[in-house]
């Protein structure tokens, strides 16, 4: 943040074209956490909280404003919690730049707990992008296998493509590839086989809102990978800040799913033979889609939760370990 | 089959353009085999079972012939059963034609057997295109659909896009948009989603091979349905003729998989805003991709077999009772 504006990577052109966008008010920064310029439970966080700045600094009806932010996604928890931090700073612009840095400090503590899981060696799963892009640095899931690496532990990524809007063959597949962590991008159809054939030591995901007796939100798809997990003996461990968690929502049942666009599932943009981008209808044409973003994984289904306090069951106790 | 030549469905340049291709040798129904033009298992064996009839017209090295075809995928069994029964025939020509007649009179007994499985309003998913285009006519997982809607029953289709290639999204949506059943495609990643939010009643697929013990090769991401339909206490069926069983297979470990071009994971082929068919790439450029084509579901998770001879328990004497 410089003066009233915010910069922001547009992940809506990634990994084809990286591009700063500055955002000069409030609005326009609602606006690209719609279109999920920015995106990942963190980024929004931080975006959000930043976006709230950006009101008190413009003079802005506060009360519509706050409104406003928080109307922008409904799933992700980090977003009302930074709003409702800075609504309520004496300093907002601070306010947001210090839950910017917990940001940072946060996924970094979560690699350091997270890394002692990783032996050299480890085949990872990993599904959607819970990188650096998704936070402000670092990231969740991915911080374990950054910091993996760093201490010499070999470990192979297997990136679930992340239908509709590939995350994973798009944004994870870039920043892994940015570390030098070898990977292979599967369609998301291939998790349980590799996972039924011994391909899988691990898998790490991150989260949108944790609900306080341990079910997760996260990305659409997670449900299925954590049963298959569960049902193959593959640890299955979700990995994200206190932040996320919401105590107001009991079970995962209270957790509202975003529903997006149809045009997601329909079309797919990318790089055509002239490497310009463009967006191609891969569906019969005329077809209708459903596009849920997020599913809901009950605790049942998660050997642990990684967050920046360590590493819990994903029990009411467990939760409240964190919250305490 | 007219003269030498066998007329086939393009099914790659479907859903965007329909057009018969004409095979006049042996080599070039291979290749067409082998490209995915022509696909499903049905479908497959019936061009299999005609490029053996048309080796023996051309006056090919038959033994030569008969290992080419049978070299052109790996999974599916209907390949196989339809090369031997042509190569053992007396009359090539007239066997290959009885295969395809069988498959359509096999299709139609699988919709009867498995349409009183299906209840007015019934929501049912649907994993890769196991319809008319896989088979001769009818298809396997679909004729009970299609026959249910003839009956005058009103059932909803959850399709899934199937990725890599998208044969829910472009193939299955293609039949059920013509057959006028009211349908959705959903990324592949939805299921579980639905499954958890009561969403789905009944769940459907091909099999590209059966094993003695009543596990099934389907097209990848079949395993991960079956085991969260299971998780879900949602009914989830295998529709195949006899001709798919492979007692020769003791258990689906014994299945072959078949591993395609990493393509066909790192690009996407669609409809521009010409309405041109284009190819473009939808993951971070450079990155590698694993690609199988299809998974094994283990007989525990499987319902029921919906064959032409009625509807068995996926076990070695449901089996038995169909292959006697």
């Amino acid at each position: 943040m410089r003066r009233a504006s915010v910069f922001l990577i547009d992940q809506n052109l990634l990994p084809f074209k990286f591009k700063i966008f500055n955002s000069p008010d409030y609005k326009t920064t609602c606006h690209a956490i719609k279109i999920m310029m920015a995106r990942g439970a963190g980024a929004i966080g931080a975006a959000a909280g930043f976006a709230m700045a950006q009101a008190f600094l413009q003079k802005a009806n506060i009360e519509k404003a706050r409104k406003e932010i928080k109307s922008t996604r409904p799933t992700a928890q980090n977003l009302f919690y930074a709003v409702e931090r800075v609504f309520n700073a004496s300093n907002p612009v601070k306010e947001a730049q210090i839950i910017a840095d917990e940001d940072v400090a946060n996924c970094r503590k979560i690699g350091e707990h997270g890394e002692k899981l990783i032996k050299s060696g480890s085949r990872i799963e990993t599904h959607c992008n819970a990188g650096w892009l998704a936070f402000v640095d670092y990231g969740t899931a991915l911080s374990p296998i950054y910091l993996a690496k760093k201490k010499g532990k070999k470990c192979f990524v297997y990136v679930d493509e992340t239908r509709p809007r590939g995350q994973g063959a798009r944004l994870t597949a870039w920043e892994l590839a940015g570390e030098k962590i070898p990977f292979k991008i599967i369609p998301d159809n291939a998790g349980a086989f590799l996972m039924s054939r011994g391909e899988i030591d691990l898998m790490i995901v991150g989260a949108d809102r944790i609900a306080a007796n341990g079910d997760a939100a996260n990305k659409i798809g997670t449900l299925e990978k954590a049963i298959a997990a569960k049902e193959f003996g593959i640890p299955f461990y979700v990995a994200a800040p206190t932040s996320t968690i919401d105590l107001n929502c009991k079970s995962g049942k209270a957790i509202p799913i975003e529903e997006r666009s149809e045009d997601e599932v329909l079309f797919q943009t990318g790089l055509n033979s002239k490497s310009e981008t463009e967006k191609v209808l891969v569906c019969s044409p005329g077809a209708k889609a459903f596009n849920p973003a997020f599913d809901v994984t009950p605790a049942k289904y998660i050997t642990g939760m990684i967050t920046e306090k360590g590493i819990v069951t994903p029990t009411v106790a467990g939760i409240k370990s964190l919250t305490r």
